[in-house]
């Protein structure tokens, strides 16, 4: 009898909250972003839960660039991830420990050899979420003056992931023997050189890690579109997504695994984890009178930016935020969501304020607004129809909001068998199902044995 | 009355030991290159005994490309320095956390915001050891063909170590005020913007990482040429040097003071620790016979491969290694230090064995062979004649030479009043007597409020 599937959970920390003003909220850290306390802390609470990871985002420069909001928002400074997850690889034991970098302004021998770094610091618990780069912002840290075009970028980000996996490739498990007595430290006939010669890298190789016990650490990817999606049937082993709609989320879910299947691979190998913003109350009134709450720490400074970032709405700062939307000028931004912005607004009646609100929040994530039984049954119905492998769940503040779901939605899940109570391996690979990543070397070996009997 | 001036110690840590056959000998963790329990024992053994800090070195790939030699020697794969240091900051509480990194082949950005990052992890305890890559091996990791010039790659470095400052200064210290009620998160006056334009970088900043409680990570360089030595006067807060003789230790040192002094710093900011490979024995007889039992395990193809490739001996494979050195072609190398050994050779009559032994060891280092009480001396004696301000522990094996040096050598100099007791403060620079870097608009802000008195 195979397992029933059940449903994977990742922690997305975010500083001290999902929500743009949660780090406003009583119960959350209110310098979180200096203080690795208080991720020890979430680190902690999560693999107590038997989450399956911890999952950090990063951005390579500050990206608002809007003094008058950005210094009432806390997101933009903090640790950088692959050093805090390897602090946090040694106080933890099972929990894996997922960390973003981006291709664009990065060279694939440092990103395979940190992340390799890191998989050997925790015992084989790191995940890659490989991610381009789109910000400007970023491009000028890296000696550009404006960002590389999409399509380029994504040319670069396929060659990258070779290039890393190939690295990574470099010993063999058994490529070590560290035998004293005869002096022989390792088996060079292990050791492959990657001597990689393509459009964006040359890279030599081998790298100057060893093999992890999970292979190598679980590559994660993030991108929608089209050349995102590509990327990631092809090599994704986990895809954290955003789809506000069931329907939206079953559609990919099923592009995901039909690319996979079309690319050779085992659908059932590439774990799609849409993000969930979960605001947990007793009743259902609570918990809207809980995401209300949140919504009112919203600075109308924050709230204008977002229209106009988000949005593409152009600047309001002159306007009465009680007033409804002016006539808007034209702009050279993207027009359809523009549009999709104001039409609601008009549709609706919404004053600027309103709108701003109504923007705000997950951004651009799935909400769930209930008791902890409803979002359970969300969560379930969402997993069983098809829409997702698990969840990766971005608590509103930190650690309240984190705390909120682990007590109270966790033990749903587990009771209705749809979460693991144990661990089922010591490796993120083994905990998420995802299989060995073989060798080539060993495999090519195995395939001779196996065709010489 | 001030303090009397006291040695700084650090612990330069090299995977199982820095004796090229250490890792053979039976008191060596033999897995070290995968175990970040032996990292942990070694910083919590140095922590105990009060030592400055801990210090790797780097390499940003396998330098030795000759596999008959490589594959017996264990010190080429390991943990990426950062990543295992960030692992260390959250199991030790005192001891500083230096690593190295390459300015030839990183960017000012990732650099400044990863050495930012730990000292945070670790509550103001990083040092960042800046290097330049002279290595061929190193530049075919990073799509380049050869490496750069000598000249060049100092002149990065300057420009380098220029844009990495300015953006440890994006954030004046107090300029997180994270104040829930007002919904102000950070003063914008207190936010700097880089914006630097240079010969090789553009980088606009700010730094995505708040001032941590030592300012920033204390800067240790380790060039002996003239280039790097000009660059250490200017802006080095701690060097590692090598030097085998007193006469030496005391010119470098004169040299780097006067440097600094020249440059308008304070010479006593520039802390110099040359490296030292202590052998420690309960009689003299007893030091040099452990000494003996590492070098003859050293194996034949190793000691040549060190003949080529550290005196630029051409290969010496097919001649008795217990004969004489044979007549040598001219080589196309570096002529002066070749024609040294060979010199050596004759005048000693040294079989090649012989002559591959006397190069071995401490890698150009300064060796101590004798009794704790003898190494104190020594120790002492170049501390106190201005050849050093403190050493970098180089043990021939790990964790077991450095467990006798804390065990048997720390004592002595404790006791002589010439090392610390108890710590002198929590952050590496408190520690090693170094001033906080005032950030320069507060200094601006000062002197303006001086001259209105």
């Amino acid at each position: 009898m195979t397992k029933a599937r059940q449903i994977k959970l990742g922690a997305f920390l975010m500083t001290d909250g999902h929500h743009i003003a949660g780090w406003r909220h009583p119960r959350a850290t209110a310098n979180a972003n200096v203080r690795v306390d208080h991720y020890l802390r979430l680190a902690r609470l999560a693999e107590a839960a038997k989450l399956d990871a911890i999952f950090l985002s990063d951005s390579l420069g500050v990206r608002d660039t809007n003094l008058n909001s950005v210094h009432r928002t806390s997101r933009n400074v903090g640790f950088e991830p692959l050093t805090l997850l390897s602090a946090l690889s040694v106080v933890t034991h099972h929990i894996g420990l997922i960390g973003t970098a981006s291709t664009s302004f990065n060279e694939p021998f440092h990103i395979a050899r940190k992340f390799a770094s890191l998989d050997q610091l925790s015992g084989g618990r790191a995940g890659w979420n490989l991610v381009t780069s789109s910000g400007e912002e970023e491009a000028r840290n890296f000696n550009l003056d404006e960002h590389i075009p999409h399509a380029d970028r994504y040319d670069r980000a396929r060659e990258f992931i070779e290039v890393v996996k190939g690295l990574w490739n470099s010993w063999e498990d058994d490529a070590f023997q560290r035998d004293k007595v005869s002096g022989t430290y390792f088996n060079p006939d292990k050791l492959h050189v990657l001597n990689h010669r393509g459009k964006h890298f040359k890279v030599a190789g081998p790298l100057n890690v060893a093999r992890s016990p999970q292979g190598h650490p679980v590559v994660v990817q993030a991108g929608a579109s089209e050349d995102g999606r590509s990327l990631a049937g092809e090599s994704a082993e986990a895809i954290f997504c955003a789809h506000r709609t069931l329907a939206e989320a079953r559609a990919f879910y099923a592009d995901i695994k039909t690319r996979a299947a079309n690319a050779g691979r085992d659908p059932d190998h590439v774990k799609i984890m849409p993000g969930v913003f979960p605001v947990i109350g007793r009743t259902e009134a609570e918990a809207r009178e809980k995401f209300e709450e949140l919504q009112s720490l919203i600075h109308p400074a924050v709230g204008l930016q977002l229209l106009s970032v988000v949005a593409g709405v152009g600047d309001l700062s002159g306007y009465d935020l009680d007033g409804p939307l002016p006539d808007l000028p034209e702009t050279n931004g993207p027009k359809s969501r523009q549009q999709l912005v104001i039409d609601a607004a008009r549709r609706d009646n919404l004053t600027i304020r309103q709108l701003y609100l109504s923007i705000a929040g997950a951004r651009g994530h799935w909400q769930v607004v209930g008791t902890a039984e409803q979002i359970a049954d969300q969560l379930e119905e969402r997993f069983r129809k098809e829409g997702a492998d698990g969840f990766n769940i971005m608590a509103p503040h930190l650690p309240g909001g984190l705390e909120d779901f682990i007590e109270q939605v966790v033990p749903i899940l587990q009771e209705r068998g749809l979460f693991r109570t144990e661990y089922e391996g010591t490796t993120l690979r083994e905990n998420l199902g995802l299989p060995f990543p073989t060798h080539p070397a060993a495999r090519d070996e195995r395939l001779i044995a196996e065709a010489a009997e």
